[in-house]
């Protein structure tokens, strides 16, 4: 090991530390102690070296603010702001304290991102990295009373809108993947949304009219299908919408080098963490409507390729 | 793959299906939703099979409720109680439900004796069995008030207490280590602790006028210099005062059996996650007093032997 438990501890004491006015006890005693207002949102993800995220694509910050990512993105979803995470991380003892300190500092980033702040977590020993986070969140401004925004909210007559083009990270987990150089623009572009999503965390926090909501962690496709079955509705998705997006033209010419089609890429792609919702008039981009019924039509078809569906 | 990833979800949703009053929303959205009070305890604990837990010494039932113990041990140390928890969990693939029912099962059980709900969780693929269980509390009645025992409260002139005699757990390890029949009512005992410790939680729960408190989680020796370096202040431990345990007599012929020194035993055993607390006139086994200074004296000596420090 290159380094002993109470070092990477006070390390990471160091990278986390906090000011935060709702935290009372922070890093050091069995447990955090903090401000909380009469709702909280609380969620959970866990990312495992290998299946994740690869050490030789990933620098440790990226993975870093990828994971951290996710979590805030499940707090926005629900129409919370997140305000506290917790870290626990195994690690294998092949790390140098560097990799750990930046690891650190990637999750702090995003976390800076919307406010929240770390305040504690666990260290463990494992054969590989394997880092999970919870988060925190509330609703409206501390103390008072909102209701949350559920999948199950869609409703006939709602709009389907996202909140950027999908697709991005697919189309660069395909080019690291494939070995394929990172020069062009767009491959570069590809190849960050993959490492660490640049999150629409504004479009989220300013839904409060939406009458669904989720973020796309796995497919559009998947995500999609979900909210319609938990809001007893039918989800039409119109592909040609998806060409209002100024950078669609971009992605389908990406899409042609990759060999790839631009419907996979956008469907069936997750890890952008884009913001899914239903409602009337919402901002972003409209991508369909909401009917009475079940399931999901999309280019046509009632059922939509399994090449759109992906899980990790 | 003996399962899908939506069967998994669909089993665990079903074992942790809760009707807690304060639970709005739970499995099934993007996160979820909790009523809380004004100051919430957050504490996470990650254990990993080979490291934490090793499948053919443990029943998966056992695994989750020692991990679990684990997590509300640390919400009782703030003199908290423990209200919800979220798993993420990372399975190989080479379980069958059975196995993660009774995981799940395990969780549950150990949340059930503290009326702690299990409201959350994510499933990740990876190549050992990782679970990350978060936990939060909240103090005194719902809505009110109180404030946190931290671990830097001790004063000189306090008194140690600890709720139970540690060193069970310890000796239970030793015997799966050394491979030894667990025949005898003590091996069984010790065993029993090591796979699934019994934890006091009325003890902690009740102990409102302690100065300090924490589980031991490690050794007792590092716990008790940890409580004293952030107290300031000196801990005298008297190993002779762990004599009026009850069980004292049963573990030191054990330890003989064994050929471990009791010393190591109660000194360097942790995972037993009893309580250590200071102040005046508590309930538990006296072990000790504080007093001006800094560091740890037991058994006369400054410093402890390293063998009653372990780290995973």
């Amino acid at each position: 090991m290159a380094f002993t438990e109470s070092e990477v501890i006070a390390l990471l004491a160091q990278v986390f530390a906090s000011s935060n006015p709702n935290l009372e006890v922070g890093i050091g005693d069995d447990a955090a102690v903090i401000r909380t207002s009469n709702r909280t949102v609380i969620t959970t993800d866990m990312a495992v070296e290998g299946v994740h995220f690869r050490l030789d694509w990933s620098s440790a910050f990226e993975i870093g603010r990828k994971i951290t990512a996710a979590n805030l993105a499940d707090v926005f979803s629900m129409g919370a702001k997140p305000t506290f995470l917790v870290v626990a991380l195994s690690l294998t003892g092949n790390e140098d304290l560097e990799w750990i300190k930046n690891l650190a500092k990637g999750i702090l980033f995003e976390a800076n991102l919307v406010g929240a702040a770390v305040v504690g977590g666990d260290l463990a020993k494992g054969a590989a990295v394997t880092i999970a986070i919870t988060a925190l969140g509330e609703f409206g401004d501390f103390g008072e009373f909102a209701d949350p925004i559920l999948r199950s909210g869609a409703k006939a007559g709602d709009q389907i809108y996202v909140s950027n083009l999908p697709g991005w990270s697919r189309a660069g987990l395909a080019i690291l993947e494939k070995g394929l150089p990172i020069e062009s623009d767009s491959a570069k572009r590809a190849v960050a949304a993959f490492r660490a999503p640049t999150l629409n965390y504004a479009y989220a926090a300013n839904l409060t009219q939406a009458t669904a909501m989720s973020d796309v962690s796995d497919s559009l496709i998947t995500q999609a299908e979900q909210m319609a079955a938990a809001s007893s509705v039918k989800f039409n998705l119109d592909f040609n919408l998806f060409q209002a997006a100024a950078d669609f033209a971009e992605l389908h010419t990406l899409s042609e080098e990759l060999n790839i089609s631009v419907a996979d890429l956008i469907l069936g792609g997750g890890e952008d963490h884009v913001f899914l919702a239903t409602g009337k008039d919402l901002p972003g981009l409209l991508i369909g409507n909401v009917s009475a019924g079940s399931g999901l039509t999309v280019l046509g078809n009632e059922k939509a390729p399994d090449t759109w569906r992906h899980f990790d």
